[in-house]
């Protein structure tokens, strides 16, 4: 049996809210005591991620004076020194404090979107300091329990200026950064605008700025609207805009579970690695996912190493998968491969092709052999070839 | 009370296969015997639609004889002369035939695409010939069940080239047609591409045509993602790409309902009729519905009747509520309005947004007045003020 | 138009923790300040309500002292005895406090159980005490995560082991109370034991003093399972069992939206309204939402007096639907009424019906005329009859 | 590796209807020929299954004569006798054909109802006749689409009648068979009558000889709710009443999808292996599948054989899962055996109880280590332990 013990090299990364999660829901107070980030980190490291990520206020807690900031910073760029662990995220908390409640950069308020903007600008600074190449953006406020309660054009106007004006500011700074936006179809909001990877990246269309801009999509945000979450990715990846992505599980569509990654849709995780190993994506294995708060913090720490685990195992899997001579008979069978090649030949007419016949019949008969494809696929997920 | 007998210039139009829907389902057989499209024009003529329209199939049987459909097409046309209704959208049938089973753009089989590419070509011509303004793609087979059976980039670029090829034809003849790509999440695929409004629009930006392409979403598609319909058609208005409607009701999550426009989520239709009205659209009001199957062909009508019905009524009520000085009041306690002006000022730069403070806790504590304007609307919807 | 002010027979009561949740959701802090209870009193019997309901921990803070406590339900009681308000229904909290993190009457540790059995018996002295005749047991945290955390037959014996103990403590007390279980799918567990209606009606069948036990079914709970809740209290009504109700509004299958009654899905809203006004339910029409966060206390008094005012113009237009002699012509053409009619004729045989013969064909043409009717089911919603 | 060689003792069943299913969709038309029962037989017996399931009309066409039937039935049962399978259950097809339009037990026409009645009756004495044990009610069509056109409450009173007038015909006959209700919240209905196990379970209570009625559940079918399956089925279990089951895969909320076993929620469907193989259940492992339309026969008995292959590897999972000391060690850690234990002491009464004091925050502080134990079952899962 193969060792799936994470390395640096595998580039995974945690958010500090996950492990810092203190296991608050709609229903219930805390059931785990405050993490001390620089706890976060060491443990991370042990594990053997190679990065950790945060919000602004996971770090430096919202209303902080300038000292208090770089006092914690400092603090925490010691940790990341004495680990090696990196930051290759930064995102922005525009959800969590009250006056956030009707959005940040849509909110009806035009104070509160400066606002937004400003607390987005001096953390992107902080982003750069500390070295991140990328920068999230999750509206989790931006959107509207009722339809008469928001203009949507409005907001999409709205939205377009801000991201236009941080990425803006991040060129005329010359940071080596881009911009993720992160999709979710609800939850907070009753909907939330740019609800999927497809809503954001026809918004990114829009941008003046978009080319410093892609997607972060969540599995588990796709699936709470009933999505193929791998073939999502597959389309940003198409797009060119799969700039960061977040791992974890979910179980259909219900609330936001945030479960380890494996947990949840395992047949569509594999299917996943599979496409991220092989389809070209360079960036962090990042997970947002939350330890049930049934658990301690051995838990927590077990429940962040199953993260790591499920992945590699998965990636293991999916190698032997493709590397597996029945897999690539059964394959071709299938005529997978037939897709890549251009349905017109190299310099044909509309016209040849519309003087050609098909023996409909013929066709329609034949079998697409993909339930044994399905079925190889099935078993080396299993572990059972 | 207001009448709400449709007139020609509400601009409603029905596709030929609703209220030719036979009833077969999944678990039953036909419970009606076919209609004449002669008779569909007539009828959908005399409750005052403006026009019909129809996928290739279901006016000129598949496989029939250039004679054949040539005699079929003139006979429609007649009835098309007679009553003066329009044809202002026609479809291709890509996946009824068996051929089709693993899709028509996109199916692994490269002499399945030219088939699907050289139908779609056809139907185009006889679109123009009929004065159709927009071609509708559905492309309710392009898809998979298993993430080993398609690949998904591959099969985007196949999707990609065809519809370029389309367009590519539609300019060389110079047709005054565009393209209307109609999104769906599954069924009758597992996962379909180009699953919601968001996904085909992110698609559109990576056409070489894409100038006269854009989406035809339908309420129940958008719903069956648990997506506030809505809200998807004020992003595609936004992106200036709504150039067809697919209006009917769906009850949630579940399989494709189709019922008549009205039922399913009455609230959403509101709004939804509300944006239309108010947002700048100018095509059909189209209904692809199915009658329920429980209902022999005065059911039919009656179904097709309670569409416009309700779609008057919706109309009259979001009039009634703009209109509404108490809604105004409200509207602007709400400050829907305040989202129209833009975050920063004109000339305003970073620096100066920078420089300012917000008093965060008096903002936060200010309600933002939303379950007054949505009583309000409800009040409206329900015809109670 | 008629008037729709709330009045006592009407028989609206609220729960203490709705008028006074603060906006805590679990992206965000609480936007809105604490409720005096006694304030909740005055101010919902100023907007014609008729009682008031509560968790143990909304009126007594969990933990306080039997003196702490005394002096709480005193000054509460002097409010109620004030305002004339009733306590129709009290209820246990074993949900927010981290012993509960694993469930209440189904937590994997005895000691856990234990006290959540002590935490209800005690909560029902004080509901006796308070007059209520209603005990409602919501099981939040009874259910699971992952498969191999919860033994399912052991949690359902533990189960009926607590609401049996519950029920023979209150008759051996002699209290005219009884207990009402309230099914909920998902949230904030991955999976909460007696998911739905049906679930708990099973269970109940299962009891020793299931004599006292039915259920309290939220709309917003079934639907989270995209159930239909009018046919989910049929049925419960059906079985004699629905002793309490929960009303709100949910959009469809997503989190716990908690939305005030009437937003949501109005239709099934508008046929749950003409059940629970037609079919011999007597007891209170219960709201259980959630002023949304957006709110200040302005927003949640107008969001309390939209739950009555939605629901009294549903009862009207129910009202107005029943007695329309259109529709009563409509309801005979679609058979709705023969349904009542035994299928077996009194002291009919098997013998004699096998003997029978039925004209298929033409039984299988006759139309339901379903549409037609409901359509007029759709005009009287909306009020254009 | 173990062989997972399907063997007799394994009890694998298959319905005619699953490997007979031509592929015909609502919206496409069957793409593969009709297979000979016969046929299916022996294909069936070869691949190692045990029995064969089906509904009247799949056998015998609707509207055969006596003779017609007789001769099919004979036929049928030669190859039964040839191959030694056996017919462990038989149902009835009262949805297929438009006379059910509106249902068959709960048709708003009595005459429909008395057909549907008769047709059952015939079908349970060719049940008895071919030696099966159970005999499956779905009732598929009973059900609504709109609020006005079924009055609910009448509907389950009609329900019962026809299931009690089954079931004394069945004691009068001295037949040994039991009825299985299968439920199914929507699809072909808008909503189906018995949505849930739950709700089924409940109706049966109310039935005079509710004693040989049970329940078969299928996979997809609760998971159509978002239904934990596996919990669906512990509580059938607890309950007594799982009298047969219906095994297939299904990806979340959506069409019924009726994927091959396995497919789909792999890590419910490994909990579930375990509770069968666990929990008492002496039934046929029935899979009610369908083969997707994209396939061949050769893809038709390749998806047979992946039901019955994924099943017995998840077997092997189970026990292995079961058998290991770090599972049982993580099971201890989690408490799971500590729900077995009474809550209450033998004789112990209520006072004691409430005279124990629990040391809150002590409680609390405990954390459940199910992340560790869930690790090992998906270790398990995959095969890496």
């Amino acid at each position: 049996m193969t060792d799936f013990t994470p390395k640096r090299e595998d580039k995974f990364s945690f958010g500090l809210w996950t492990v810092g999660w203190l296991g608050r829901d709609p229903f219930g107070e805390a059931t785990r005591s405050p993490l001390d980030p620089v706890e976060a980190v060491h443990r991370l490291s042990d594990l053997g991620a190679h990065g950790i990520t945060f919000h602004d206020d996971d770090l430096v807690p919202f209303g902080s004076s300038a000292e208090e900031r770089s006092a914690v910073v400092s603090r925490f760029r010691g940790a990341l020194d004495q680990t090696g662990l990196a930051v290759p995220m930064v995102t922005t908390n525009l959800f969590s404090h009250p006056v956030f409640k009707d959005g940040g950069f849509t909110a009806n308020d035009r104070d509160v979107r400066r606002f937004a903007l400003r607390k987005v600008l001096r953390n992107v600074e902080l982003a750069a300091e500390l070295g991140a190449r990328t920068f999230v953006a999750w509206g989790g406020r931006e959107g509207a329990e009722s339809g008469a309660a928001k203009d949507v054009r409005a907001a999409l106007d709205r939205y377009r200026e801000a991201v236009d004006t941080v990425c803006a500011f991040i060129k005329e700074r010359g940071y080596d950064l881009r911009l993720a936006l992160e999709p979710k179809p609800n939850e907070p909001r009753g909907d939330i605008l740019l609800p999927t990877v497809g809503h954001a990246l026809a918004f990114i269309n829009e941008l003046e700025h978009g080319d410093i801009v892609g997607v972060n999509p969540e599995v588990g945000h796709e699936q709470m609207a009933g999505l193929n979450f791998a073939h999502g990715i597959a389309q940003a990846l198409w797009a060119g805009k799969l700039f960061h992505i977040d791992l974890n599980g979910q179980n259909g569509i219900k609330y936001d579970q945030d479960l380890r990654f494996g947990a949840g849709d395992v047949r569509n995780a594999f299917f996943l690695v599979d496409l991220l190993e092989n389809g070209g994506y360079e960036g962090p294995r990042h997970f947002d996912f939350k330890p049930p708060r049934t658990e301690d913090y051995d838990g927590v720490w077990a429940s962040a190493a199953g993260c790591m685990r499920n992945y590699l195992i998965l990636k293991e899997r999916a190698a032997a998968f493709r590397a597996d001579p029945q897999v690539v008979e059964a394959w071709e069978a299938a005529r997978v491969g037939e897709l890549s090649t251009p349905t017109l030949g190299a310099g044909e007419s509309v016209s040849d092709l519309l003087s050609e016949e098909l023996d409909v019949d013929a066709a329609a008969a034949r079998g697409m052999h993909f339930e044994r494809l399905d079925q190889l696929a099935m078993d080396h997920l299993l572990g059972v070839r």
